[in-house]
């Protein structure tokens, strides 16, 4: 048997038992021989709670697989084939932050969507790009798959600044096939859209289930409120049914942070205020699930996994690895450079889309276009990211602030400078490259 | 001599004397023979009383030039050689509401930028399309300057659906130049600076003052609070020192209601809770200067006028019509499709830059890729744009929504579909388009 | 079972056995319940012989499926699901012409490539856009799959002046993908290459066997002299080693048209001058296959068949239907609008490449920039096929003229002039867009 | 008085005299104070031949100007403003061979155009490059204006490779404007035309005579044979009046290289069998310049210069400079990145076209999609181009090949292979980049 080592880095997440499942319930057309854990020092308790369940799981399924666990991450990246991650930088206490910081100022405060974002990348993409330079010395060949947030603009960062080769993934197009597919009782294979857009900003056209063109049907049922509650961990707050129909288009849950965003603010603010943000709650869901981890009975991923949103995380990424293993010119959702895939955007910007996979990567399918009802929104997200990404390189205050001013979810400028005073201030100990 | 006939379309305008004077001042390189004030029946006190004005304006110069007044827009147009417009469909009484309707929901209400530029431009792109009909009848080669508004929205839908050739002007770029003139103590045709984006969303860079690069100066002239104040209509709001510093552009103060959304809203429900909106203003001025108007002792254009901030209309206005028809290679800031000026935006989008402006039109210089710190700004500004002008000249209320909904300074789509409920209800009489 | 119509125009072509065979084997998953040959009453003979062998061969296979014949369009069209289109206006008399003129003045005599092509395309792009029109009006949900050559250019025309769904194929990428199995000994479908360009003027990269880049070893061995002699019906004349090092893409052997072309005219000189021309050799070959295919006996493609070297047309045009019948998201190459795929030729070009093949249609993959070195071939061929399409549209004898001028194969336009004249002399008959 | 310095970079050049003089009659506006012609030690003769005889013409017209000769290039460039180029690596020995390798083959040899340009590009580029890197040394804000051949290519390299602002100019364009003059008794700055293309590839339109739209009219004279032989040093063979109406646009003289490449050739290798190519009466010419510059009694520049054809260089190079230096505004004809000027070609792709040239440098004016007639045949040119280019920086034999092989003119690869090894083995001497 030929040896296949795939490597995930923040092998410690309590996600970790989803991806583990779906490289055991693939290993006929997948046969990873090494399967390799690596996590920061600080991680090391998780990473040895969650290997553990790993390695029984792997006992259970009686498949060929190893698993290792290291905190050295040389080790594990030494002739890897796949390298997964799934990082969080400051780990929740820093995600806390990021939501409750512009909720002072009346802006919204979500893990990826508006200033959060522009703040996970900077804590994110240095320590990613370290990663990629060391995979550039230990294994050049190799395929970094990033599920990490912002998924999206931490593509974009690696494709312009790392000659590793690099996909990133998320499981929001996956979940929106599924909800078609409960719409019409088919099984999500059954299923075809057309996606379009930044990650978790993203659209679908071209509706077909088993081959017949459903999208005006299906418009029609989300304008009467099928479909709805897309990804466990979204508010779901209905947009209205007159916009639906005339945009023509199903958006993203996510999309309810722009086109509802007033509202979305309020809520947020009340949830705040009565409570927690949703970072603290997955704060207790993470200890929750760990104390099931623990229990050396358990053998299986645990149902309460799926509480995290992060159910399809699994089959995404591992159909998507194993279609660049087998060859297989499948069509997969992932964050691409768009190179030519519409010209509405430049060639170097990270667009999530269809795209056909095989053993040389993604080629996404040429798009054509924006509709103009969708276009302004996309281009100026973009070019937020793109700021966002420049500022992550250089550490550059003022690239930071036209970043923050330029997202469409910030009132003013004025707003923020205050914000990025309040994150700077909050984010020091991760941001080497503001301190340099 | 030859004939050289310019028609005024709204020649009632309380403006109009800026323009007499204007071509008064250039009669010698620019010899109009005929200058024709045309107007609607409701508007025929005004036109006779400016007209009068105009007429004893161009007596006391002593110039050979007949002015005509009518309200048969046919007879004015016929063998026209240029037609400028500055129509008021709904007067200022639409304005007023334009303004009001959006406050109510918390959301900007000004004449051009936000919903009331869409609201203007559903009322006046069917008139101004219906002059061109006329235009392709009684004088298919004479040239459209328009300088109504929303200028750049205006023109991109005549330059969409009409043959007539058509530019869209507006004082903005000048009044900076004139600011920057101001801050070297040097004339206005000292100046030069690049210019690029949407009418009333422009940004200034490669500032020379006598050929001398002085941008990066004035940038920091500019952090420091020189050269604010551009347009008299537009309130003093100062941006953040690092700001300015960090864009290295210099924006027209109409950006202000972009960067500090947040707080010229406020100010405007102050306002407006206060007294008035800037509508009733006008409003006032306009009253004021007819009383003046009136006065068959007045030969030439009244100091008062300065004070609505069309001072430099004239200028823009003949200085560019004297370039076409002496054929002047001049440099002029205009609103001309893109044409691949920046590639950032669609081929069709109107856009207002430098272009070189000779007898066959206005020739834009190509730009290249817009910074990215402005680049989302003007494409979602540009996308809803698009929107508006199809929704005018469809009267599609789907298209409606989306445009309104698009605007990146309306919080909600729900918010955009009050505001538009209440605005075709206050305008049903001025839009055929969406009762047919 | 479901009715699954199939129509193909031009049934009376020779080719017919083998697209009938391909239906045959694939009856399984392409289910087709009537198969319709129509032609025109000229070809009536024809068609009668093939019919027979087709009904023949159907019976002799068992499966369900009538196979009708007929010389009225409107009947064979009536609900059809699939057209193919394998006509040739004119006969093989018009294409011998075609070859013999541009020879008189020392240029290219060939059916696709150069003049000739530029003369079949102002022949068939009418009758095949009259097909549209009967479309439009018996079967507007059909697909038009479309063979008939110049297969590309006709594309292009179908696509701008058509609202009916065309696909333009052809046998050469996938006789370039079985020449590279040959040479690794795989099968054609072990075999992945990227394909880019127009037809009969495509190149292959990213040359994948079983998922392993296989592209420089098989670089070089096309250097060394393998896998030359790709379709059967191009002479073999071999580049020059050094030349395809520095090129580092697999050309089609068509581009020894261009490449070699100064050689290959000399070569269809002599050819000429000792007998016959390649038109005059299918002729030929055509006679002795219908006089086989008379044979009540004959119940199945006849082996010599293969010798007219479209052996790999059904598979495509068989593959291709059954992708969009199944809706089953394979990868084919095909003509179709660029669109952005790649931003090196405007969006309405239509090329020949990799795309994902569902219900909906064909769908490229984002290819990017075309490399320097066949990027001005492509070009400067796709503007002569722009101004081919806009001469059979419009018969304007100025833009037939700049066609051909602008091939890159025409040494002069003095020569332009003189074939032009011969051309239209010749073809008289077949040009009603050009007597009107 | 400010000082101005002027270097001309092989001031030992025939056409010195050229420049001078139009340097002496624009002194009132450009008062150059220090003009410095530098040559390397083998052109010293000539040098202080024609800088003998600037002197004299500089002291006759009585300004203050000091003409400086020297070897030393550092010496020269030392804190000049601008810096001309008008050098020949090699000198007309090396163009003669340019000229006739290529019959040898039968292809057009030409100083400019086809395998021609690309060789003496090879031999250009690497020397002005290093001249860029003096520049960056001793006057790194000067401009550089280079008229040496081929001056499109040149300064593609130069814009691409080194951070010295650079501009090409070319007195073609303004050949074309004096014919159009000449056509209608006008003077040369009374006509303005549109120029779009590649040096000694452009096309105009939008022809105006004082501001009057006469470009159908000047088409059809030029179709009767009005307003031919443009460039003196251009054999006069007319295209065929149905070409240029169906053209609808006006050709540089040299366009017939291309569209009457047969023709061309046959003529040029007639000429060399009678006797000699242009190159050798180059230098038959430029000896009987040299012995008229010789006479100490000469101090003006003498009527047989003009023989060369350069007469316009002087005004070309002149007035743009000034243009530069005063700020001006001025539209001229240059060579110039497209950045967009065209989407039909790419952003780093030098085009000659209208610019308005001001201090800061040349801005094309925005011109949209080429036309299909001449599309073609620019981009396939500037393929060649680039690799030219790519090849002259490398050295790699293999770019080589790709250039000449691409050039529309070269009839087969293995005839580039020929013409390649024939011209590396003539100039081994100056092709360092090969020899490395």
């Amino acid at each position: 048997m030929e040896r296949l080592k795939v490597v995930t880095v923040g092998g410690g997440s309590s996600y970790t038992p989803e991806l583990i499942d779906g490289f055991i319930r693939r290993h006929q057309e997948l046969p990873v021989s090494e399967y390799w854990l690596v996590d920061i020092d600080a991680g090391k308790e998780k990473l040895e709670i969650v290997g553990a369940l790993a390695q029984r799981m792997v006992k259970k399924a009686g498949i060929k697989m190893t698993v290792h666990l290291t905190t050295h991450l040389d080790e594990a990246l030494a002739g890897a084939d796949f390298v997964t991650t799934q990082i969080r930088v400051g780990q929740l206490a820093a995600r806390i932050q990021d939501e409750k910081i512009p909720l002072r100022y009346g802006v919204l405060g979500q893990e990826t969507t508006g200033p959060g974002g522009f703040m996970k990348a900077q804590r994110t993409i240095p320590v990613l790009l370290a990663l990629c330079r060391k995979m550039e010395e230990h294994c050049p060949d190799a395929w970094l798959i990033n599920f990490t947030n912002p998924a999206g603009i931490v593509t974009e960062a690696l494709s312009r600044y790392s000659p590793i080769k690099s996909l990133g993934i998320c499981s929001g197009a996956n979940s929106m096939l599924r909800d078609i597919a409960h719409a019409y009782g088919v099984e999500r294979d059954e299923v075809y859209a057309r996606i379009m857009g930044l990650n978790h900003l993203i659209f679908a056209d071209r509706i077909a289930v088993n081959g017949h063109d459903m999208t005006d049907d299906f418009i029609e049922k989300l304008a009467q409120g099928v479909g709805s509650n897309q990804l466990k961990n979204i508010p779901d707050i209905g947009l209205p049914a007159e916009f639906i129909r005339a945009l023509k288009l199903y958006p993203l849950s996510y999309l309810k942070y722009f086109y509802l965003n007033r509202e979305t603010v309020e809520h947020e603010c009340q949830t705040l205020a009565q409570g927690m943000t949703r970072g603290e709650q997955s704060l207790m869901i993470e200890k929750s699930l760990f104390e099931l981890y623990r229990d050396p009975g358990l053998c299986e991923k645990p149902a309460a996994l799926s509480a995290r949103g992060g159910a399809l995380y699994s089959d995404t990424a591992c159909s998507i690895i194993s279609s660049i293993y087998n060859n297989k010119c499948e069509i997969h959702v992932v964050n691409v450079p768009n190179q030519g895939t519409t010209p509405d955007l430049s060639d170097t910007a990270v667009i999530e889309t269809n795209a056909m996979i095989d053993a040389s990567g993604a080629h996404p399918l040429a798009y054509g276009r924006l509709p103009a009802s969708i276009k302004g929104l996309i281009q100026s997200v973009k070019a937020f990211e793109e700021l966002t990404v420049e500022a992550a390189m250089t550490g550059d205050k003022s690239t930071a602030l036209l970043a923050l001013a330029s997202h469409p979810l910030v009132p003013s400028v004025a707003v923020a400078e205050q914000i990025l005073h309040d994150y700077l201030a909050a984010n020091w100990n991760y941001l080497p490259q503001y301190t340099r």
